[in-house]
């Protein structure tokens, strides 16, 4: 396995209001031709982490759980997947993440990634270093990312996977309000929950619900003019929701962007999605729900369901890495 | 323990949809002085059970979890609670309840309690017979049965107790829908699935909650003209929410309902409501959100929570009966 | 249904140490011929009830879940079930149960079974009485009652099934020791335990593991000469098994018993065992073990397995109940 | 943080049944003044792996859970943890782990540890180099290799901790071979099993379980003369417990091996164990009968409990690792 880990030292994250490192590691898969084919450019996949993780994370298995690292050099070996360099970013923040978005509150990931990273690969390594030979995925809030990344940004990526990429919000996001609120109120607001959060080695999984949450907040409702402020999308005392806030948690749903991004979508030479059927998050609904809009828009797209729930289902990238790699002219290694 | 059970024939449920029996056994504790006080009359309370009970099963306990009457067997002895004569209604449906309403898919339930079951009891026993001397109650469907019914109905009842009772229902029976829309789909349908449901003697915690589902729908979202038949308040195919059907759910949210009818609850000698902080059906929030509207209207009310979960929670009884029974005139046991 | 609650007025159970009632309510099912034929005998299946139950509790179902009575009555109704008198006893203790044993620390629920219910019925009804026209059966511990009565009193019973039946009890009971021995340390020993769970309403699980142990340490290890006290086959303290006391448990092992009565089953006309095997308990590794000896023995059986767990698997009845009364000679109703 | 993975070839493990790579990956930690306090030599803590892990795992921490690394600096930073070498072997097996000790079905991963990997890193790195400055710890499979291995090697040990470590098996071990009878009678064996679940990606809770029981058996009970091979300490078909090789498996508990090894646990200057009170193995019992007979034995001991489960506990290393290090010399930083 040839995994590097490059540090990108980022102009969009300067100053971010969690105080998080701006030189970032970005974790890189060269294909088993690399170092000999020293004059052959390669595609590249760009993969992002689930809410709390990183891209090197993602490369960290065990004997018994193979790594993203394993998992590409076997589907090369077996000559399932072409060969292009994978890129896995580090987008985490001490909140846990930021669904890949630019905002006042967490900082600026969608820049540092598309306007930062993406440049210093290509001018690191041999890239094809266009938008044909460009191609994003990943799972949860990293297929979120890669979908709403690829419908912003057609011109950099021609192809996209999502895996149980957070969607439907009011059958996924919503749920969870209710815990966030009870937490908070409990630990006396969001300031003195996450001071909690930080100093506690056991986080309970209450805590960690209520910290997916504030990180969705700092992503779709961050307060204008206040860095690191958030507007919560409920009453901390009465976990009452607020239809206000909750108007701009939605408009960042890929349901709603999609309309106003068909174009985007139709220019891809690939849209991918899957999710188990019992997703604990209900982000197979929310597949379907996107597909069926998708279709009704004329957009083609892949839309695949298998028997399992939202976590520990890494598997499923033996299904999409071949195709998003074929789709952006990935050939097998000789 | 004194436990009478009383057949209703009812009118009210004559032809209902679900081919359910018009005879209905109303289970009645009568206080210890019932018998030889033979000209003494006794304030009532309307107990109402929860989804998928009757009133007579809240009367079976066992020697280590006490059914109804060996509660209120016990409230007397300790002087606790004064005397009243309590009526536990039988409302079940096929569809496990009918929240107490009157719908052309599940039958007439409010019709048959206030204008079958009232009377009848009146009539039959030594009740005082007015407004000032009857109280309703109750817990999940039935603290929502309570609630409803007292707003709608304040010349009858003259004090409520909601435990836990069902509201804000997009944080409640909201996050129900998905589950219930992939058991559908599973199952090809409502018709498909309630006759897989009567077959399986083992029933699933999906199937139980796709019934509840639609126990809700036959009550919020009866089709008209339609007898038997329930518009979703989704897609079965992709679970995607139906809010012009979801807006007729909401109509019947107790706090919907509340600002039409804080009148009658300002009439009420005892507005009591409560619920457990690990409430799964959030439920805590539930009340505490009825419970700001109402104080923001003027209208008093009392207010508890406790640490503790839904289910398995009747001891909590215990504080409303007596209060009730206070507010409703009951006077000691002598 | 036609269920009828007779009492038994107890003298095996006079000066229980637990202070249990001495009348015993016995839930007395009768088949539909019963009433008309009124000079027809009626073989008898004595049914008994798990820990922490009693005989009438069998009865109680609801719309969903078909208590006893509705059972027999479908069995009967379908042909599937000769006519016979199903006789569910209670034996009940403070503690849940006596395994339906003598014991000085609990009382001497055998022989009341055994010398005073029965005889009893076959005064009251009209029951072929004799042992060709009874049989016994039961789940878990009712399962384990009714193998070791029909083992120790072959002369009563000429027919036997067990769901579930305790045995084994290094797979199933000793799992239970290492809860009960924690849980009687934090409450202070027995005792301390008794009152704390008679206090408490809402009873944790760990708190029905640990009296489970107690009631069998009462079945099975009672102190001779201190009636009332138990011996542990833990230390309390560290929760070290006493292999000593752990002997005296094995010894009422029904798979320990088999050698020395395996004539006592040679002479049943059915030996029924079954178990899912998911069972939580591991009864169904108990059963597969007692089977092989058994057959071992030359004695014949019938063992079945199921895809479930422990609880909620009365709908086995069904299998068992049918065989048990054309083992005894119960015809069918007319 | 300075993390050196050294490579360490076996000859101990050549030739091991299993297949497992003789070339080992032992992952050391230096402490902070390691580079620059060039002459100063360093005691070493040998730290063991739970069962499914290795030493490499352990440093694999992520910006919300810290690894050993990092739990490492900041224990020398706060002036807690004076200064030693963390040398933290893999003794991975095929079948999850070798429990540390020698054995003909999986590998002599005592004598790779003992008199292979210490003298290496003694060769390699400025460690004292002998007895007294060198301890062995660890959770769990490592807790019990610990505690074994410093019975077994007080030349080599002075000092030792153990987490949660495996002993009083009929506490903890007996209760999972009901899973792995049954599992391995649905696969068909021990091969068939292993085939399986080297194959699915998605391995079940039982898997894992009968995996764990696999490499228990090939530590305790493997067959004499048929390398790779293993007794099983119970009936594949039945679940019936063969004692004559429990036996075998008990001879291995270290509450077994403590009367012959006292003297050398009297030797160390430090014998730590802990356990949460709600582990789910019950290690808590095992340590407090294993610390029941060391003080009746007079041997002196440290022993502590916490109100935690048995998994996410690494925390707990913050307590036992400073004493170690103090146990065997360890300086501050400076």
């Amino acid at each position: 396995m040839s995994v590097v880990i490059e540090t990108v030292e980022s102009h969009a994250l300067a100053g971010n209001p969690l105080g998080d490192p701006t030189a970032r590691q970005v974790a890189i898969w060269l294909p088993p031709s690399y170092p000999r084919d020293r004059d052959r450019r390669y595609p590249v996949i760009v993969w992002l982490a689930g809410y709390g993780g990183t891209g090197e994370m993602l490369f960290s298995g065990n004997p018994w759980q193979p790594g993203l690292g394993t998992r590409l050099d076997r589907l090369v070996e077996s000559g399932a997947l072409g060969e292009a360099i994978v890129v896995a970013p580090d987008c985490f923040t001490r909140w846990g993440g930021a669904q890949y978005l630019d905002s006042p509150a967490l900082g600026n990931y969608e820049t540092h990634l598309c306007a930062e990273v993406l440049p210093a690969i290509d001018r690191r390594y041999r890239t094809i270093g266009a938008r044909d030979g460009r191609a994003i995925g990943g799972k949860s809030s990293g297929g979120f990312g890669a979908l709403v990344l690829a419908m912003r940004h057609p011109d950099l990526f021609a192809a996209v996977a999502s895996h149980a990429g957070d969607m439907a919000f009011e059958l996924s996001a919503l749920k969870d309000l209710p815990t966030a609120a009870r937490t908070l109120r409990r630990r006396g607001g969001v300031e003195a929950f996450v001071a909690h959060f930080e100093a506690s080695e056991r986080k309970s999984g209450d805590d960690f619900t209520t910290m997916m949450v504030l990180a969705q907040a700092g992503a779709y409702s961050p307060e204008t003019g206040r860095p690191g402020r958030v507007a919560l999308p409920f009453d901390v005392d009465t976990g009452a929701i607020d239809w206000a806030v909750w108007k701009r948690w939605k408009a960042w749903d890929p349901i709603e962007l999609l309309p106003a991004h068909a174009e985007a979508l139709r220019r891809m030479k690939l849209v991918f999605l899957d999710a188990g059927t019992r997703d604990e998050h209900n982000l197979d609904l929310g597949a379907r729900i996107f597909v069926a809009r998708l279709l009704a828009l004329g957009v083609a797209c892949e839309h695949q369901e298998f028997d399992d729930g939202h976590r520990g289902t890494a598997y499923r990238y033996d299904v999409s890495l071949p195709k998003l790699a074929a789709a952006i002219g990935a050939r097998p290694a000789r």
